[in-house]
């Protein structure tokens, strides 16, 4: 696994070196009310990305820094990080200090809900479900804390911990507002999934016995001020400084495996003490904190060939306060596995309806390569 | 070759990789008129990449990665790549699917003019012609399809076929107008250079017989939006929305080596529709397409110590809507290549013309590292 | 040393590939005049590179390249750049011509003041002082001519010449005013450090007899047009011109290192022939030359269990013209380097004034992990 894999010979060290790209080649159909308009289209490399991994110095000091190249990954630039491109994805090192602990510092992704965890590698649709668009909580800088519990029999409960700056990845001008706290508890009843399986998409492994994981995520972001919580647009207030409120994102997610079938589900909510954003004087600024909640579901079946159909239906309805009108999509997708999530070609066709009407239908392709 | 040049013991993946740095120290002299204004110094790095390549799973099937790091490589920045810089030069696989057929997809350069095919690693001046500079038609996202011809004897025959998405690299945001489509067509009359020399400048491995490459390019971007088809700036309207109109460039190549005298010319010509951008009430934007012709040749002569004599004459003519005078530049270099073109110390000077009056002389001196 | 360290079986090239991550939890609290502020937080990845290094083709042509990664390296997009991220800190080729004579050519650090010199890999404390942010004169591109004599026993000394564009790293545009010359001379009376360690803080190796390097660095940068030198902002004039005026930096510092214990003292002084930026008409454009001098001294013993204590004291002040107040910095830190500077975490404390008040209290935490 991975382009170079070298341990050295003394055992100091180790590197995993792996990069990736995805190139899509997308079609787009708007409905503008009764009828569907040109097809946009849409070719993009849309993720190019180095990973390097390893231990260091032991085997229990475990390193990872990924870096996004593509234009996509590093935008994003604004006055909290020196209006400068983000390429550092992941700078983190992991340490398995006492038995089954591992304290982790720098900068990854939170134990977030499960669809935005299992790395964009190992999608088996062109692109994470709309649900994780609007309620997902990224990656941020600061600690987390890790453990698992044997619970009797093959059961393994896994918990983290995190606490983090609350504004995402790539601040460099300090943080704004409070902390954001992050908990989750996960259940494996009948053990671990093959090859870290619950964290990957698609029964590539085909289990011979059932593996289910359920999971829960609490999120408590203290004083926000990111419409989306550690995502979104900064509120800024007219007398130049941000508004802040209490953001809370709950996610409640299972994946499930057995012989080449998959399910993934995953229930999202987000709730604010006072989403509105109101300058000194009352008036409102316009940006609304993203309140409401989704769901999505995917279902798929791998073949003996290596092909692979899922279905997903995601379902988004947001609070009236933020004026948005409820989502719905629904996803027919193939994948044709030639060497697992390595090298595969996939494409997708989805149907979207916004407030109940007909919105769009979008055909994508894709292939991706990575070690 | 590579600074890492690796197959795995499996032999299913390999992987070759290769810095590359290149210093100039240039001096520029402009003509005011009457005399030459001070020296105007420019120390930079003009280039600096990395580049990935090998196979990925089977020898049929090649990728590539480069990605450029310099500040003129990554600059480009603008709404339809999310204000980012543009570091990925090349994302592309390369699948011989089939005997004499290769099926390209993702973003590389497309099958232009031979000085641009020419990797800037295999340059025998300080930079490409003003030819290239008004012409290219560069990198582009899409697909390529490549197969070539025995056509008796040692001649060979290329066939090259792109379609992309006319915008050029990088872009995220979707396409604009139409699409882009080019067609290449090369003819080796006397079977393939040592070591691909027909796409690298200079004889540096002393063809023992003569070797000859021709080569047609036809390249139509439908409803183009840029002044140089897929490069140069975008034809914006009042309106906020793009000016289109069809773009067709035209390349007649050669390139020629015997015992280590090469010899290297090009035409080009470039015509559009409406080539003048108009608004929808009929006013001039300003932006008007290049269009034009232009020829450029380049001699030079090895000797055994490995030192390079060249000269290159480049003349541009703009057609008379685009109120940009001709350009003359005649130019002589000398290089110095102490392992090939993998280091290698260079000097030039150019005299140019504009519209046919003195404009400037340039003095420009670097090196070259690479793997 | 180096994640990867490979020379090539026939000795054509070596490579060391070295990458770095830091990051910092920071807490910095105010004082407002009558009591200190809450803390505001800083939590980032302060560092995140990747170099390159090792000799090309002959073990007399040796080459680095380092690229920085994280959004304060890049920072600093201007005119003078392409309006471009700034990823390349190093490139530069170092040819052994001669004897012990060494030519540089491309971008690096200048032979400036010891502190910006030892890389960010070696630094004892979580950050560089105050004086080397006022005074350092960084990174440029240029050619640099070194060399050493010994002069009797084991005293070595070391000449360090550059000529450079004066206007700092990544510039793409060109000089602006004139070329910057830098000429450094170092005294090691008791012969060189062990591991290089005159450039690396801390005594890790504890020196067994002691160790000194002294240094003395003169810069003149003939018609400067940036505020710190080749550092701080673009002194731009109302007609879009810059204004220029010649800038000398001094710099006086020396290491010394014995058993654990080590000192570094550093004292620094700029001076500018017209240090206030006027229009043409006489008017102030607000800009004015960083003037005035600077002392930095810091002391460290590293314990046998590889546990260090560090005080710095730092004392900046600044000519009357700038309108700066002096400052005054007190330092205490504790580094516990668990593989040398390769893996260590460090925290410190630090007291400042400002024109003789309380200013700030600050308290930063961070680990260390290179290759």
């Amino acid at each position: 696994k991975g382009l170079i894999n070298y341990t050295a010979k003394d055992s100091t060290f180790s590197v995993k070196f792996a990069p990736r790209i995805q190139a899509r080649f997308n079609s787009n159909w708007d409905y503008n009310g009764e009828d569907y308009d040109d097809a946009e289209l849409n070719f993009l490399i849309r993720r190019a990305r180095l990973k390097f991994s390893g231990f260091a110095y032991s085997p229990k000091l475990k390193y990872k820094i990924e870096l996004g190249l593509s234009n996509r990954d590093v935008s994003g630039a604004n006055d909290f990080n020196r209006n400068t491109p983000r390429y550092i994805l992941d700078a983190v090192i992991m340490w398995n200090f006492y038995e089954n602990f591992e304290l982790w510092a720098g900068q990854t992704k939170l134990p977030g809900n499960v669809e935005r965890v299992v790395s964009s590698a190992n999608l088996q649709l062109i692109d994470r479900s709309l649900l994780n668009s609007s309620f997902n909580i990224d990656r941020d800088v600061g600690v987390q804390l890790r453990h698992f519990t044997h619970l009797g029999g093959d059961f393994i409960m896994k918990e983290k911990l995190a606490i983090s700056q609350g504004e995402g990845r790539n601040v460099t001008e300090g943080n704004e507002g409070g902390l954001q706290y992050t908990g989750r508890l996960e259940f494996l009843p009948f053990g671990n999934f093959k090859s870290k399986g619950d964290y990957s998409q698609g029964d590539l492994k085909r289990e011979d016995t059932p593996k289910l994981m359920v999971g829960l995520t609490y999120d408590y972001n203290q004083d926000a001020v990111k419409t989306r919580s550690n995502l979104g647009s900064y509120m800024e207030l007219e007398d130049g400084s941000l508004y802040e409120t209490n953001i809370t994102t709950f996610f409640a997610d299972a994946m499930f495996k057995y012989k080449g079938f998959a399910f993934m589900g995953e229930y999202a909510n987000r709730d604010a003490d006072a989403p509105v954003a109101i300058n000194a004087d009352g008036t409102e600024t316009g940006d609304i904190v993203r309140v409401g909640d989704a769901f999505n579901t995917q279902i798929s079946y791998l073949f003996q060939s290596n092909y692979e159909l899922t279905t997903r239906y995601t379902s988004l309805k947001f609070d009236n306060i933020t004026g948005r009108e409820a989502q719905n999509q629904y996803t027919l997708g193939a994948s044709r596995y030639i060497v697992g999530h390595k090298l595969k070609i996939q494409a997708d066709v989805s149907y979207s309806t916004l407030g109940g009407e007909a919105d769009n239908i979008m055909l994508r392709t894709g292939f991706d390569l990575h070690f």
